[in-house]
């Protein structure tokens, strides 16, 4: 692993593993998730024409189809899957086989009421769509294990087989009976006693004490407010339960075929995963990734998750498992991708890490719930535009693949994100409901992004020795060892920027004396956190040369330069940025472009250049390897200064100097 | 039946059963829904004075009386209604006899649960409202069926008799264990084989295949979206169960008297009953009409009413059963009628076919959940200024009542409306969720009513023949049979223009290949539909002449002619509106004063004239038999060009080239 | 009591039982709400030293304390609050001990779910957060019995103890099964025959007679509207199972102790609770006041509130339990104090009669679903700027309490408020959503309040003879009695004040004839009243002088005299305000300041001044016993005539003529 790269504690297990690297082979997988079983036979032989002519190398068969598979309790009919996994061969396309496991068939809600989840309101999920299943279901995961364990027996040695993907998009949540049982087994295993339960959730508070494990419920509907830290463990306790899924069924295909990478498949920055356990499990990160082609800062946003997946993947190459060759069906308008859009998105996730770039779904379907999802192949069918870019995509990732795969992308500036935190900041009774953790992400990482600043994240316990620049949206709740590990990395010569809310409580979200941390405090120069003051919404705090959002605080320094005051209203006079030595406290949400020059001023100070001088706003320039990257997110021409002699992958032309780049344009540049 | 007259497909069944006509021989009926259980006696013949004062000759008796009529199980209390029948016959005021089984006595939610229906969720919806039925509980259709053979059995062969008013309002759904029961033999008798089901619902996607009839249940709250075919099946069988409760009893009452007609109030536009079904089992169709006065469309929004209903009587006479004396009380803000709008909005119904102007109710309730909803007498009384206009309508109804009664309307233009297709095209999972069907059926009518144009509605299977233009708003869903009715209608040399998203899906919601019928393609000249582009609320897409709303597309022209393109952005140069001969397709909603003067054009092409010539906006002109009906929906007054001379029925004035109009005045004239 | 203070006819009963001078003694008390179970027994000692250093004179204990009294069923475990009470009584604090009955501990709801409440859709709320009981459950309220029969009987002669506290903001609703019967058992007190009760209800509109008790439910979901006095009736019914709860264990704790005074602190005019009837009941009136300190009317409805509360304490102090030092947590977003606030807010509670300024809570906590709401002592700790204002309103209410405790206000102005009538106008099916009650009692309270105009509160049948001039924002629902008694003040010289939709029901909720009580209509000069002209949200009612909201009529006067008539649209020309001698009607909303000069006129012409002449605005000023009272709520230095010479209670200058305040400032002037 390169000094610099993300995540550099990742575990040392994960290199015994295949990787992605044993699917990819120097290609780039192109392709997606491709569901036969909605067409006949004949569309199968004409599906395989048309992959072929898009330069698709790898499907994801079996998503769905569990119904198909065991259509009735222990019956198997595996014939159709076994002529599709002989006709992708035969075409030279490998198979990422998923576990069929997250949509069960009728019959299990049925005849197995007790698999179906159960709302806070106790309202039951039923079947008829998908994902109704219980996580700590016995009898769910009984069944589960049970068409894994077949169909990796039947197709371990298949020669299609390139990767297990395990379920998809793991995101139920349970407050049913039998998830009661399994929460209070899992506090049982955290607390140990019950002592140490009360005095974790501090029930005192509002008389809650529990004078015996079966009191315990999950975080029912309740009259008022319910107690956070039951709900923060409640949080966790799901991810768990949901990893607990996964690692049954990664199990099996591993003992099956231990040369075979698994995954499953992240949505981006998912409430409900905490992805940095998750991805210890994982031989592939993949992540789904749709941002919406209106969004303007829909190519921040995608970076973001790139950058975050990356950074799970241990600043390793990474999967993009799903995104939309056009439109996607569950907004509430749904825009598709002008011409161009999806090449660049694309290439950019390329550039940020990807060896892999694949669809939902390979052919739009005609019938279900997601008829209006854009496939490769739409309802327009082959001479349909989507397809026509299609096959220019699958032809320039061939171009570029042996150049690029397997190659991992260094970064000088970490983001640190925890989802811990998130949970915890995010309860009902706290002082702002207009703070919203993962707009506050975004903001920081836009304004690095628009500083043209490569990032990668890590989490507050990371080894962060590497990097130069160590910045903090948000950590409301960070335990003592992630405040030791900030101590040090700020003592180790790290400079060190933090924003509001950051370091409030500790793990069992209690507040810490003070209101923040008191080694925090210390280390930026606090001496009194007086009071928090949050904004509404649209409310401006007007500081010394911009304006904050969102937040403001009174705070009274000790021995903290004062970088910037606030002017004005209650807070007049009183430091609104604050820094002492390396370590900067940052108390309101700048206004965006100021966000982004105090950040590239910071990071300067701390050694850290962009990665080109003087590129144009919309243009993004990445390095992955040797390679440069550089994508025009805007609507016109436009000419980049890049210094020295490049050749275009994707053009074969050299490019000295300078370089003329479309709408939309990309260029792959090798020096 | 006239050619050229609305739904000439009627069934011809309906010619040997008695029609409205049985009940107006000559008089516009006049009066409304009365609950004189809610008042003393004395009230009664109080009652019958003013009514008689008011020119009133009908009332609608029961609709809300079963708890009064069977206080416990099976017993029968008459008495009251007896001499209620009585009092009318006296007074000469005749009685549209309602059965009561909208709502269900108390004491059958307690002593039978099941009747009780349940939503989506479970829950039970309790009595101590109305409509607290399931439609699909043999227990509540026993019951229901016993007290209408009793009502039918003691007062059919009644003098006052005049009508039978089945249930009311029909709008339940069902989502509980007995509709589940009903669902699946619904289904079996739809589809025959759960193969066929699978097929149709595309339960491969998302992995829902069905292995056996008891698995399915009605859409029941899910883990995400349903199953658009089931929401849809559960749609048709929700309105086919109704339908069932409703011939049961009309059933009942026609054995018991077969010569006198049979109704049901429709909702306007109601979504979840297929009028088009429910009115070939009506011998009367009736419906209830609740513009808001505040409504500046509320004189079109009627009129569209009043034309489908007409149209759903087969373009014959048609009941006003219920409309507000002055203000509702279920919106936010519940606006009071200012002087003359009443009887304008009176006037405007029979001159679009109403041989009956009827209100909810005779006199306001002093108690329960509708107190605040207009009689024709209200609180005020006698002297309040809403009966003092209630009178004058009456004076007026009587008066034109012989010239007018049992007039067809005439109309060249048909509008196409389908339940079918509204409720494929509503389902969660669209593009766009800013489309709304009315709105769009409502914005093509209000084009044609502003250009003057008297407008049919017809089934997009009806016989077409007798339509010079036919305009479809929007048929998401089409089946082959409409579709090759589309094409034999142009080619039989009829107009046709069409509006966006028709002809998407086929009868089991299945996208057809090309995202549109390649049929209609072929029809309008369209080689590619690569990308629909919906538009974001208040986003405009500029085209040539106008700007479009809500939609629009990516076409690739084949051999149309191209009408109006669009103008900038990602579509700028392709066609928006296109023509191939006689078959128009319009890609997006034009504004309103645009679609208005493109479908007066395409009307005029196609022989179609407005009513009169030079008609001022806000001035409605409607030809009824040889009467000719003038509206001022403005606040001022107006002058309007009648060529000829005429007779005004309301002032017995001569009228001779141009015709003066008070603000709300309202003229008939009789050449 | 003295002639023309507030609610002079409270219940004789009362000046037998001990009241609050029991407990204050000439010191206003000051404190709060403490909850030491939630610190380590350190924390305790470090409390007392910083109570005495702040003058904190006594603490609630045991709000919420059930589960650690009482961890399992039937077992006690008092030691702590043993040693805590007698830790109080060495640092001499008195302690109001509270019973803790609103938060059973977690045993109760899993060994006996029926204690449990259901909601209207009958799910049920579980523990986990607090108020989790069934007011109707017996078991609920024997463990409630007892645990208050042992704590009364342990401490009832403790010295420290100087008050009971029973329960906390009763507020919880019950639609589950045991509620039901409590309900019909409820209705069968007030109907007697069932008869009676289909009468009051009007069972007969939608056909909901009742045929026997056990067919009545508590009003749940329904299909539709539900029967409007089904549902106030269950109001009435929660109102008075709470106070059922209330009186049981207030009658045990004055069983044991017949000296000490009793209380329950109620949510600022809180729909649940009829507080008129629920002071009665109580020795100590007590509310919590919680204004948003963002909000510019913050100063004006707290004085409202405290207006009501004195006037339910018949006019005599009364106790302010709970207000913030700083910010909540339950709004989005929770605003701290400024510096200087909580003083004027606190002086401004006493200057209004209460004699106790106790806060929510001493020490903020650390944990649970209020942690981020502010404390005494927040998590900035001691040297924090809360805690140094804190120390600054303890010295100045120990310089003030002798000579303002015990003292009464005069009023000669009567608000009229009435919780049915509130019930009753909120029902769904009312002509307007828009119409909020409480915003119309504000609005009416802020203009008397700006015109410096000191007002009480009473209940439309107290005695008003004392007042010279009854003001009715707006009373929807009126008995005969409270009519006659509107007659009998304006008969006996009384000037009456009336907004519109008054007088309309009756306590049934039926509609008076004429849609307003024909005696009301008679003494205002109505002849008719045509119809109810609800305006839409932000639309204006053109008036001479003025513009109305809300709400406008069609009115044709009588007798009356009109002060004012609505100008343009459908209205022009008709009555906006009307007079008939000494009794007035407004007919809509007027805007704020006409409102204000309006009502002024009024006062003014029944002989009412201002408190001062020339008071700036922003400046409130009240009498209480001879002392005057001047607030300054504006963030500038103002300066304020007052006439004489007064010496300023808080700084000991001399004050002549003239005064000036500080922002925020106040002065407690003693002639």
């Amino acid at each position: 692993m390169t000094p610099g790269s993300d995540a550099q504690d990742a575990p040392g297990a994960r290199a015994a593993r295949p990787d992605l690297s044993s699917a990819t082979r120097g290609r780039i997988l192109f392709g997606g998730d491709y569901n036969p079983e909605q067409w006949p036979e004949e569309v199968w032989h004409e599906d395989v024409r048309l992959m072929k002519e898009a330069g698709v190398n790898s499907v994801t068969l079996g998503v769905f189809s569990w119904a198909k598979l065991e259509p009735r309790p222990g019956v198997r009919e595996f014939g159709w899957l076994d002529t599709l996994m002989d006709l992708m061969h035969a075409g030279g396309i490998g198979v990422v086989l998923a576990t069929p496991t997250s949509s069960p068939p009728p019959w299990m809600g049925r005849l197995h009421p007790e698999t179906l989840p159960r709302d806070e309101d106790g309202q039951t999920e039923w079947w008829g769509s998908r994902q109704h299943f219980s996580h700590s279901s016995a009898t769910y995961r009984r069944y589960a294990a049970a068409i894994t364990e077949d169909l990796a027996a039947r197709y371990g040695s298949h020669p299609a087989l390139t990767m297990w993907h395990i379920n998809n998009e793991y995101c139920t949540y349970d407050w049913g009976d039998e998830a009661a049982a399994a929460f209070r087994r899992w506090l049982q295993n955290r607390y140990g006693t019950l002592d140490a339960l009360n005095e974790a959730w501090g029930t005192a508070f509002w008389g809650q004490g529990y004078d015996g494990w079966h009191e315990i419920l999950p975080p029912r509907r309740a009259h008022y407010m319910k107690n956070p830290t039951h709900v923060l463990d409640f949080r966790r306790f799901t991810s768990d339960m949901l990893l607990e899924c996964y690692v049954i069924e990664r199990d099996i295909v591993r003992r099956h075929t231990p040369h075979i990478p698994v995954t499953t498949n992240f949505m981006p920055m998912w409430v409900g995963q905490d992805a940095w356990r998750w991805a210890e499990e994982e031989d592939v990160v993949s992540v789904d990734l749709y941002p919406d082609p209106r969004d303007p800062f829909g190519a921040q946003n995608g970076a973001l998750v790139q950058d975050m997946t990356r950074s799970q993947a241990g600043g390793g190459p990474w999967m993009l498992m799903e995104q939309a060759a056009g439109a996607v069906n569950w907004r509430g308008v749904n825009h598709p991708k002008p011409p161009g859009l999806n090449r660049l998105w694309s290439l950019q996730a390329v550039a940020r890490g990807a060896d892999a770039v694949c669809y939902f779904q390979w052919r739009q379907s005609r019938q279900g719930a997601e008829k209006f999802h854009s496939g490769m192949v739409g309802h327009a069918g082959e001479q349909g535009r989507t397809f026509q870019e299609i096959k220019r995509i699958g032809a320039e990732l061939s171009l570029i693949g042996e150049e690029v795969t397997g190659h991992h992308i260094t970064s000088d500036i970490a983001l640190l994100h925890d989802w811990n935190s998130w949970w915890a900041g995010a309860q009902d009774g706290r002082l702002s409901s207009e703070v919203d953790y993962p707009q506050v992400v975004r903001a920081w990482h836009r304004a690095l992004w628009e500083a043209h600043l490569t990032t990668a994240f890590a989490h507050p316990e990371h080894d962060l020795s590497s990097y130069r620049l160590v910045a903090v949206p948000q950590l409301y709740l960070l335990g003592d060892a992630a405040i030791e590990n900030l101590l040090a990395y700020v003592r180790g010569g790290g400079t060190l920027v933090c924003g509001f809310l950051t370091g409030v409580s500790d793990e069992d979200d209690r507040v810490r004396p003070g209101g923040m941390d008191a080694r925090l405090r210390e280390l930026f120069g606090i001496r009194t956190l007086h009071e928090w003051w949050p904004l509404d919404a649209g409310e401006h705090a007007e500081c010394e040369g911009f304006h904050g959002t969102l937040w403001s605080e009174e705070l009274q320094a000790a021995d903290a330069d004062v970088v910037a005051r606030y002017k004005g209203g209650e807070l007049d006079g009183l430091p609104a940025v604050l820094r002492k030595g390396r370590a900067w406290y940052v108390s309101t949400l700048p206004e965006p472009a100021a966000l982004r020059d105090l950040l590239a001023g910071v990071a300067d100070g701390a050694g850290v250049r962009p990665v080109l001088d003087g590129l144009p706003a919309q243009v993004e320039a990445v390095r992955r390897g040797d390679l440069l990257f550089v994508l025009n997110h805007g609507r016109d021409e436009i000419t980049v200064d890049v210094p020295g002699t490049h050749r275009d992958l994707l053009t074969g032309a050299t490019v000295t100097g300078s370089l003329v780049l479309d709408r939309y344009g990309v260029a792959v540049l090798k020096p």
